[in-house]
């Protein structure tokens, strides 16, 4: 079964939009996509592993910029000073640390050179195009909507686990250190959707509401499924890497150097 | 060889940017992607067309919003003016005529159901944002860049020429009506395209801004690129269609009914 946004059309109660929420993410969230079982399974080589981890630094980077310019809409200081914290997850308290760097300590262990990790230059553009369309769509719809498109995190706790254990076994060229951005997510996915999800579920009033929160919610799901569709048909299939995106081999060595 | 942005360093006068411009579409032009080989010589099934079709709908109905959008950034009225033809010939000067109702046209000469595509339904995610991308820099970026983002024209008579060969054809599907929106395009391109690289040959005034027309040629390549990565993943390869997107035969009988 394939769900559509028409089959949220009940909607009735705050419980209601939970359990379509739920639904969404049973069959939407990107731990349904083959490119995730690939990865956890120990199937993908080196550089299809350093192909991902560098394309979803430009997610991470865009993050806590697209979790600003929220803040940057909202108008209450008990809402900004709650969101504020996820900027901090990212950031760190100081140089050096929090999610940021973690992930880019994530590449640079799986033998990515820093400063080509920093440069974006060998990001998949479909991957550029998924993540602006997060932060467009934050900046310019509704703060019910903009709340509820970071719902995906409601899912993230299982994929998490999944992932860590399936890396750690699968490739000896991945540690505890260099997995070390996840080990701080299993504690901070929970405590920042159980706040959204009760934001949602508190200020979504009608069906019209509902209905908008599930579709941010899809919108969400897409743009993760998108990255993976990229990464899966320039780096596991026979579709080929689009010009100018990162090629294991040659790359390297190349920036390595 | 694959260029990079840092291949066209020596970009000393109008005449290198030109030819610049010109190795840029050679190499990264939509018409070396592995679909439209498989499109224009008769290797697609009809609901793998259809899925062409579909998609590029979406672009198509973007595509005068992103004029409009440059239009509203325009002071100069002799610019606007030049610039409003390119609405023109995509609106139409009244109902019924101009390349979105040609491009619809197509879609409906394929099969597909006429609402089911205005509902923009089945449209992969990766090319709402692919297109939305376009759109937001050609919003976002400087007139200069916006104008040349839209030198991808240069090159698209000779695909344009193959295309309606091609598929008349191969495809038994296909006919000369359907394909009526290509015949206005092969007059409109040259003639924007000669636009635009007069414009970007006579105001980009510095290797720094050669350069910057250069970046918005491969950033449009790549937005067209992205397009048919996704097509090519989602309706060609093993990828699978991401949920909710355009199933060929399941939706046509779902819809058309």
């Amino acid at each position: 079964m394939t769900l559509t946004i028409n089959d949220f059309a009940d909607l009735r109660s705050a419980e209601a939009l939970e359990a379509a929420l739920r639904a969404i993410g049973a069959e939407r969230y990107h731990s349904n996509h083959p490119f995730h079982h690939l990865l956890h399974s120990g199937q993908l080589d080196k550089g299809q592993v350093q192909a991902w981890a560098l394309n979803r630094w430009y997610y991470q980077s865009r993050i806590p910029m697209k979790d600003a310019a929220f803040m940057s809409r909202v108008v209450d200081p008990d809402l900004r000073r709650e969101w504020s914290q996820r900027v901090v997850d990212h950031d760190g308290t100081r140089e050096g640390v929090g999610g940021v760097t973690k992930w880019l300590r994530l590449c640079t262990g799986l033998g990515l050179d820093e400063a080509y990790v920093r440069s974006e230059q060998g990001i998949l553009p479909a991957t550029k195009f998924a993540v602006e369309a997060y932060v467009h769509y934050v900046r310019e719809r509704s703060l019910l909507q903009a709340v509820a498109s970071s719902l995906t995190e409601l899912f993230s706790p299982t994929i998490i686990k999944d992932r860590v254990a399936g890396m750690l076994k699968h490739y000896d060229f991945v540690d505890e250190a260099t997995l070390g951005y996840f080990q701080a997510r299993i504690t901070q996915a929970p405590r920042d959707s159980d706040f959204a999800l009760a934001f949602v579920k508190q200020h979504a009033r009608n069906e019209e509401e509902r209905q908008q929160v599930c579709e941010a919610l899809l919108f969400k799901c897409d743009v993760l499924w998108a990255q993976l569709d990229a990464l899966h048909h320039a780096y596991v299939l026979e579709g080929g890497i689009p010009p100018g995106a990162f090629e294991p081999v040659r790359e390297q060595g190349r920036v390595a150097a």
